[in-house]
């Protein structure tokens, strides 16, 4: 018995999120497929981040245990040829017995993307959250500023979430103009609550668009209170890009 | 009556490329479909540039005339409510009552994109050729140099173009490896024969993955003959960027 971590990226267009769910296409129903099929085993992943439905990831971690002969660097490639074209394993590689993606000090990075043009680039609508208004990349920095740090981040987080503590800490937030003419917001923390960062995305939105001011977000900060922050954006502007494992 | 120049862009995933036909999704049916529901004139726009089944744009321009009293700069806002939501109008404006945009003196810009790496990125499948086999960069930026200039550009033509000289002037080639992941090879020209620019990407991905020599390209050149050159890109990797009309 060995246990095997996989890198997992998915274009989360098609999904109902990560989490497994009768009856509906989940990215960790079609891992567990998968799975099944090339080992013959009966295997269900555990996955470091449930994300939401429509959400995107580039590196997402998921880990499982089997006696299969496989070499573990070689999962990769044989589950590629079995999953849809959609859920790519980026890499696979044997991971301690111990370690469990989820109960680790993890360093994630998240991406949000605007496209903040009068029209929306159809090249960019799967995977940004078109937005016509000019948006002020500095007031909304400088309203991102506040966020850094240990903070009790109740106001950024879904009412219906089941967190026992509302503290996390975020390493940093940037904003980006990129290349392509998106706006890319990419933030890195220890842990993000239900929502954080599409809410986090939302209200800098507000910000940048002139709907709310930079101070009215460390305002919210401090309320701990939900309806203090601004609209939760939507799922698919969102990517996982990646989960560092810092005592692995 | 007034001209109205279009410029459109375009998801081209689900057309069967620009050019009408019947029975099946194109760009331009679309264009004229909406055009005509929100004139209720017959209009069948002039495109610049005929993309195939499956090539993507961000500046294809289109040209028709109009007795509407919709102001020329208002036609994108009404189109894009009528248009699929893969081709959007990114802008509109007043042309020269001559104005045709294929006899005019352009400078085209395309990008081929290349996802080089072991495993396909899904968020970039749709737009990029996946190449698993690392590619020398520095190889295709000598392959492609020989390629800048005025030449008779047969070797790279497929063989059932009808084009009466085909003899182009490539003002620029650029290959980048860009932020997200993937290489995009940019071509500026004067205008291209029919998957030029995808024989181009296709001979230089060769070049890249050492399966030719650089200096095969240029012999292909001299050649001018189609056998010489390498294969076509797949068309989903290929972007009409911009299209300038120094003339207008």
């Amino acid at each position: 018995m060995k246990r095997i971590k996989l890198t997992v990226a998915y274009d989360g267009t098609r999904y109902n999120g990560w989490q497994l769910q009768p009856g509906v296409p989940t990215v960790e129903g079609e891992l567990n497929k998968a799975l099944c099929a090339l080992t013959g085993e009966k295997i269900a992943v555990i996955g470091a981040s449930r994300t939401d439905a429509g959400v995107h990831a580039l590196g997402n971690v998921a880990v499982f245990d089997t006696c299969s002969p496989i070499p573990p660097e070689r999962f990769s490639y044989a589950l590629n040829t079995l999953l849809p074209k959609d859920v790519v394993v980026m890499a696979s590689e044997k991971a301690d017995p111990g370690f469990h993606p989820r109960h680790c000090d993890t360093v994630k990075t998240y991406e949000y993307r605007y496209d903040n043009a009068p029209f929306p680039n159809p090249l960019m609508s799967r995977y940004a959250w078109h937005i016509r208004h000019p948006m002020d990349l500095e007031a909304m920095d400088r309203a991102a500023r506040c966020l850094v740090g240990e903070h009790d981040f109740k106001s950024f987080c879904c009412v219906r979430s089941q967190a026992e503590t509302t503290v996390r800490t975020i390493y940093s937030i940037g904003l980006e103009k990129c290349q392509e003419g998106h706006i890319a917001l990419r933030v890195r923390g220890n842990g993000f609550l239900y929502n954080m960062v599409r809410i986090i995305a939302g209200t800098l939105a507000q910000v940048g668009t002139g709907l709310r001011t930079p101070q009215s977000v460390e305002e919210a900060l401090l309320a701990a209170d939900r309806t203090k922050a601004g609209l939760t954006a939507p799922p698919h502007g969102l990517r996982l890009l990646e989960i560092q494992y810092r005592d692995a």
